[in-house]
């Protein structure tokens, strides 16, 4: 493992829409108590709902314990191989807390307590509660632009194509809100969801055949199980909005040729 | 890449319950509408509690889209560093499920149409519903164990360390009943959960010290958000009764030291 590859790109802060391309993102979920069931994951379903309303691809998301090594792997195979990577998780002040030390790492910077965000803590406690503990979360490597945080005052970070969030979601949902206008979106994935009635089995040929046509759109088939039977939906995906319509039409047609479910 | 790593041991479905040593596990979701947000995730919340109550550490989840060279890649990473991986989604009848195919790839194993599942096909369908979509989900790879599925019929497999399972939860959950009987389990990893009531900031250095007069527990510190302000619960884990008895009798002694919140 090398510890300092380059990003696919640099993005900053000023990038604006391109509006055409494809842009992809990767989410770094960062803590021992996701794993361990105690905390269930809200922020996934979020940032992959985010992503995908701003025209960004999320492509991956991993989920690894509060353990420095894998966290600085993750980091570096994520921020290398996505446009953006976020991470949630293990930026308080606790011992457990390493995510901005190992994101340092994983980038080959150097790491302090940073004045800006000191000043921030100035304006929220009393001098006498700024502990070493505290001051743990002032810590960001170095270069690194701060992500405001209107909901509780103590800010995330930005290192090149990393964002690095709070944990807690309804944090880590406001600083998204704060860094979303800065980033490099691509042109947004539309799509049309189609309840097939049938199980998968009876329209996966037909719905092949349309797929295969059609290479520029995504067309996904997503069983589900109620009331004792089987039945999908269908959902087509496509950067065209005419593309979209032109192939949920067919998806449509081709449903009403079948047998009734 | 290397498309067939070993495993980091052999383990077979009779394995026994050893009891003592450390087992562990990944889980790797397969599935686009999980990244674009269309479906949220309910399958890597079961998971991780399940593996916690059985006395398996989940150390790692992955979610990747539906596409080939991504399942074979994580599935390559993730079932050569854990004992077990679980996968979830893509072994459906339509062109987007592409994970029985992708792990035969990643093990460098031929696929074709298991008997054994034409046979229980022929039990829920007649003959003339058994379609080539259909037989596609009859597909595993050479020499595998089927994992038996009681809720809607059509197994999932195991190659080796890697058990392959349904997407739906309902299906998933079943699955997982029916294999968990066969997975050697480690020591039960304990936990005590205290609500310590005061921010973070507060208590981050006396139960940093705590944490490290303490290197065979894991102490977690999770910092909540209610009612306008911050409040922090701390999880203790051992897999010793006594040990964890002790280490949370002594974050609770600290606490108490401490000016009420």
């Amino acid at each position: 493992m090398s510890d300092q590859p380059a990003p696919p790109e640099t993005a900053s802060a000023d990038d604006h829409q391109s509006g055409n391309d494809i842009v992809t993102a990767a989410l770094l979920v960062i803590g021992d108590e996701i794993l361990s069931g105690r905390t269930k994951d809200k922020n996934i379903g979020f940032v992959a709902d985010y992503c995908t309303s701003i025209g960004i691809d999320l492509k991956e998301v991993r989920i690894v314990p509060d353990e420095e090594e894998r966290i600085i792997e993750a980091v570096n195979a994520l921020r290398t191989r996505y446009t953006y990577l976020f991470t949630t998780g293990g930026i308080g002040p606790t011992h457990d807390d390493i995510t901005a030390d190992s994101v340092a790492r994983a980038f080959g910077l150097p790491i302090d307590v940073d004045p800006r965000i000191v000043e921030i803590m100035k304006t929220r406690y009393p001098d006498r509660d700024i502990t070493p503990a505290r001051l743990r979360m002032a810590r960001v490597p170095e270069g690194a632009d701060l992500v405001d945080n209107k909901v509780s005052g103590l800010p995330g970070f930005r290192v090149q194509n990393v964002f690095v969030l709070a944990g807690v979601p309804s944090v880590m949902q406001g600083m998204f809100d704060a860094l979303a206008p800065g980033l490099r979106t691509g042109r947004r994935m539309l799509s049309e969801t189609i309840d097939a009635g049938r199980p998968e089995g009876v329209i996966a040929e037909p719905l092949g055949s349309i797929q295969k046509a059609h290479p520029d759109t995504v067309i996904g088939s997503y069983p589900y199980f109620e009331d004792g039977r089987f039945a999908t939906r269908v959902v087509v995906r496509a950067r065209d909005k005419a593309v979209l319509a032109a192939v949920t039409s067919e998806v449509e047609a081709m449903l009403a040729t079948l047998p009734r479910p």
